[in-house]
């Protein structure tokens, strides 16, 4: 899946992903009107509205981009038929040829490991027959417990040849309260940044890296840098652009030199553009194109952050 | 909800919790047959046999035990049918008085652990009505991502008079890999304790212990000493009796004087007790017959232990 989702990056030239992360006071008032006159102001009418709402824009946009990321938060906040729209809003995307990251940041002890790896990466067995739940392509882990409960979705990873993206410097304000606390002159995350350099050597794709990726907030540019030398092969999904702060200059140390080893994620500055003064003039009814034109400018931002950089 | 919770370990004098994590293979086959028979081999019909299977033991089990844990990963591995299980389990436990901690380990930035916490604790706006996703009583959180991770959590609890249990010092082997590893002299899980004491202190229940708790194994009784020290007024939840390897003379000092202050949970040695030897004579049919007398057993055990401590 490493190998597809870099194939996908470089014919695109957008190293982006969509974060589908659907509040409800994204969603215009006519998709939600629509949704609750069918199904009521009610968990099935929530769930139907995020639905119709992240179908448009993925519609609009899947052409331009690799990868999006359904955060299951906000599907979970709906109950069971919120969490059926993350499984409709999955299967639709694979459907479109994109790549889907579960951003579920799980993680538990080894057998409970297991079952959520094959809850979001693999199958299940049912009597004689293999099932399978969600069926993402990839999936973000919490490695608070360590190898053991890492390793089940590896070994998932190995057998349906999907990746992981393991925690290691999150984008939010509190992160460094533990991440950046110093063990033996080094902050914790750069520990875990080589805990994922030789869990990613069990799994290496065909073009320089791994199947198993961190994930490092945009904005800690500094511990990127660090961090993009601690994890050589390792793929950083990277959370923070656009609306919590970052900007392309601050993604540059995140890549190697040809433009790859990175993928940025944007999720309200992508799917809830339109309420953005910048892009008001499209409106409510066109929120998606709202959207469309927004992922054309941030693939423009990185690629002059590229250019600055003579990357 | 620590209030009830501690009212109900006095009542039945039993601080231990049940562990609804109900894998396959625990799922005795006349259930999985009546199942499969009804809903085929598939998620459905898996969901059928975990739910079948629970009801029996919770409807054997309940009178004496003050609180279940489910954890979701077992429920999720089946998709949405599996949810769904999770769903009418936690209701009907709470129907049948029970307190219901749900083991779901979530934790993310602030605005995605919002509506993790509306998921599980609290409820959402849909439209002009409050909806509620799943509804348990207590939830388990994972802290790396520090306070801004942790804190929508708290808000939801103080609002719904619900409670957490944060991931300190987890029960796995290799928990020590992060969660050792010294920081100013002091290991990691003692920084997160003294974090998980002062949340704690934004919300205090009436019997002197807060509504934010802390998960620390059993399969650790030094640093169970430790920390039942660093955060006084936190319960504890203490997985990793029995099928893990802790017995009645590890848990001690997880608990204060009066014999509060810790909850002991015990997952396949109660739900699965029909397939261990010592309770082999109940068989397949009677598992439940059995799960009660491995909880009698349980409570006796620890009863001893406390005896022998003299508390």
């Amino acid at each position: 899946m490493i190998n597809k989702l870099i194939d996908k990056i470089q014919k695109t030239g957008a190293p982006i992903v969509v974060g589908l992360d659907p509040m409800m006071k994204f969603v215009p008032d006519h998709i939600k009107k629509a949704a609750f006159e069918e199904k009521g102001e009610t968990l099935d009418g929530a769930a139907e509205a995020i639905w119709l709402f992240n179908k448009e824009i993925i519609d609009k946009t899947y052409d331009l981009i690799p990868a999006v990321k359904p955060q299951i938060a906000m599907y979970e906040q709906f109950g069971i038929p919120g969490l059926a729209a993350f499984q409709k809003t999955v299967d639709y995307c694979k459907q479109k040829g994109l790549v889907v990251i579960g951003d579920i940041k799980r993680g538990d002890i080894g057998s409970t490991s297991a079952a959520y790896a094959a809850a979001h990466l693999g199958k299940v067995q049912v009597g004689s027959n293999l099932c399978a739940g969600f069926d993402e392509d990839f999936a973000t882990v919490n490695p608070y417990l360590g190898t053991d409960g890492v390793q089940p979705f590896i070994d998932v990873c190995k057998e349906e040849k999907k990746g992981l993206f393991i925690l290691v410097k999150t984008s939010n304000p509190s992160s460094g309260e533990f991440q950046d606390r110093l063990i033996d002159g080094k902050p914790l995350y750069e520990h875990v940044g080589e805990k994922v350099a030789a869990w990613g050597e069990q799994l290496m794709g065909d073009k320089g890296y791994s199947y198993i990726g961190a994930v490092v907030g945009a904005t800690y540019p500094e511990q990127g840098k660090v961090l993009r030398k601690v994890m050589p092969k390792s793929f950083i999904l990277v959370p923070g652009y656009g609306a919590q702060g970052a900007s392309g200059k601050d993604l540059i140390h995140f890549f190697d030199d040809n433009r790859l080893g990175a993928i940025v994620n944007s999720s309200r500055g992508i799917i809830a553009a339109y309420q953005n003064e910048k892009y008001s003039q499209y409106g409510a009814f066109h929120f998606a194109d709202a959207s469309r034109q927004a992922v054309i400018d941030m693939i423009t931002d990185i690629d002059q952050a590229f250019a600055n950089a003579g990357k």
